[in-house]
């Protein structure tokens, strides 16, 4: 079998990272052994967490070593070693951010067969939309309570609030920017706040005058610490992300940390890998809102293997809606 | 009814409490009216969170106004108009910081007869045993799980601790200074680390290898900042107080915030007053480990009004072993 060339990305350890921490690699393919695959990389997400692996070089979650960027996958099988595998197959899961890779298919799945947009496996219908809906059920929301989410526009952040809204909540997003928040309102109907303009806290007490009970966090720093000023007593904060503080090891520095003690909040650093049960009623409800079009998605997807690194640093400096690919 | 001559404390909004803030006032005293008791202050209970009312002016849970310093207090009955209360009664509630006072006696209930030391019922066997208890209850410990105490030689943490070793958890406190690291080790029987030395984050990890599961945190600043460092993954912090925060309105800096996030922490701030159901095993219990010597318990006792706010100073700088109290 003749194997081809391929390119990879690989990442400098770095205090913060920037363009110029990126190499791209080449190397010719390695046959795939027993229960290995060879595949062509069809899209690559970027998710902003992934900034932490590659500032420091580890990465848990997704399988990182030597710098060589990993992250979650969709790809085409072209060689199969693995049973239950064959050439043309749809595959996703982790793997490295380069073109055609051998890969061993354990760190695979099956893509259902039919599945006419597989890009939405990594979003809506992925771990961006099981994350948004298992983080909503762990804080047990109840209809008429006032629910505040920052990245509002985001894949994990657009789910919450429209899973939100069909379950009775008064939802308000945050964002960054007009377009998002113009967006927000619009498509996914609900007000939400730009935190780019100043006074963001007056204004959420003036969105939220009854106070939010719970805060889907996805951002941190001064979005947060706003957030904690209109908390209502005994309010939940799922805390699902921290875009704002991926990309650096600085302290996280709170006005209003003492909210946690005196409305008696609880905070909850949920990780969604850890709660596999709820995997398939998150699925069910995400396929049937995805397929009647109660459940609106955004993509946006920038093409080329070359352009991740810039497409990344873009997304973690607010560009971008939706869930944001890459497309090889 | 001659009424007497007496003496309280105000307090001047501050954003950061000196002695120069506190006015010993004089008044001849109401006469009672239904529903009233005048009595003479026996004890004041001195805690950290008063300092936030006394500042601000603002003290929801104390009956704060003017300026006039309100906290628990046990007292004596020197007069009656209400129903249940007669001269010579020993009462416990909240009161003004004052020797002589007319007060409602809804803010007051009596101390059951035969109580020989009323003053444990501001302490072990009050508002600060029924919060080691609530707030560990609430914790959910198991036994062969390492709890980690801050402020671990106080009115709260000295009972937890013991409470936490009697549910066979591995205790590990932590506390200001060798005079009150040693007295937790010897007395209560765990060991303690001393914050005021350097490199607290590596002693906890070494006193705790295999992580912290449980935090009782009642200090916050640099001590929770240490703490959050050995945080085990699913970890819980109970928030019961942040005493190095009360006497200012600074932000609170931690470099170690995301671990809520990467370890899927809980931290949940509680309020003691909102879970009443629980007040009666926690005080069953409690009473029974007292009368058994099975609980130790201390108190450091200031006596003259005139004192109090110096006491309370000298507590926020971290002067005093257990429970901190004023006798008149």
């Amino acid at each position: 079998m003749a194997l081809p060339a391929s390119r990879y990305w690989q990442a400098r350890q770095s205090e913060t990272l920037t363009i110029d921490d990126f190499t791209l690699m080449s190397e010719t393919v390695a046959a795939p052994e027993v229960a290995q695959l060879l595949v062509c990389t069809r899209f690559l997400s970027l998710d902003p967490y992934l900034a932490r692996a590659m500032r420091t070089g580890v990465g848990d979650a997704v399988g990182w070593s030597n710098g060589i960027v990993h992250g979650r996958i969709v790809a085409e099988v072209a060689a199969s070693e693995a049973e239950g595998f064959a050439p043309g197959d749809l595959v996703i899961g982790v793997g490295r951010w380069q073109d055609i890779q051998t890969i061993d298919a354990a760190a695979l799945e099956r893509v259902p067969p039919g599945m006419d947009r597989p890009s939405l496996l990594l979003g809506v219908l992925g771990r961006s939309g099981i994350t948004a809906w298992v983080g909503l059920h762990l804080a047990d929301p109840r209809a008429g309570e006032t629910l505040l989410i920052s990245a509002a526009s985001g894949a994990v952040g657009s789910v919450v609030g429209q899973l939100a809204k069909a379950r009775g909540l008064n939802v308000v997003g945050i964002a960054g920017g007009p377009e998002k928040c113009a967006h927000v309102e619009r498509r996914l109907g609900f007000p939400c706040l730009d935190h780019r303009l100043p006074d963001l806290a007056n204004r959420i007490a003036a969105t939220a005058p009854a106070g939010v009970d719970i805060l889907f966090e996805n951002v941190g720093g001064a979005v947060l610490d706003a957030a904690l000023a209109s908390m209502s007593q005994g309010g939940r904060i799922m805390l699902c992300g921290l875009a704002a503080h991926y990309n650096d090891e600085r302290p996280l520095t709170l006005s209003n940390f003492k909210a946690l003690l005196y409305r008696g909040l609880t905070l909850r650093g949920f990780v969604t890998a850890e709660h596999p049960d709820l995997f398939a009623p998150a699925l069910a409800e995400l396929e049937e809102g995805v397929a009647s079009g109660a459940i609106s998605h955004e993509e946006t997807v920038i093409d080329g293997l070359e352009n991740a690194p810039g497409a990344f640093l873009a997304m973690l400096a607010g560009t971008g809606l939706g869930k944001r690919l890459v497309r090889l």
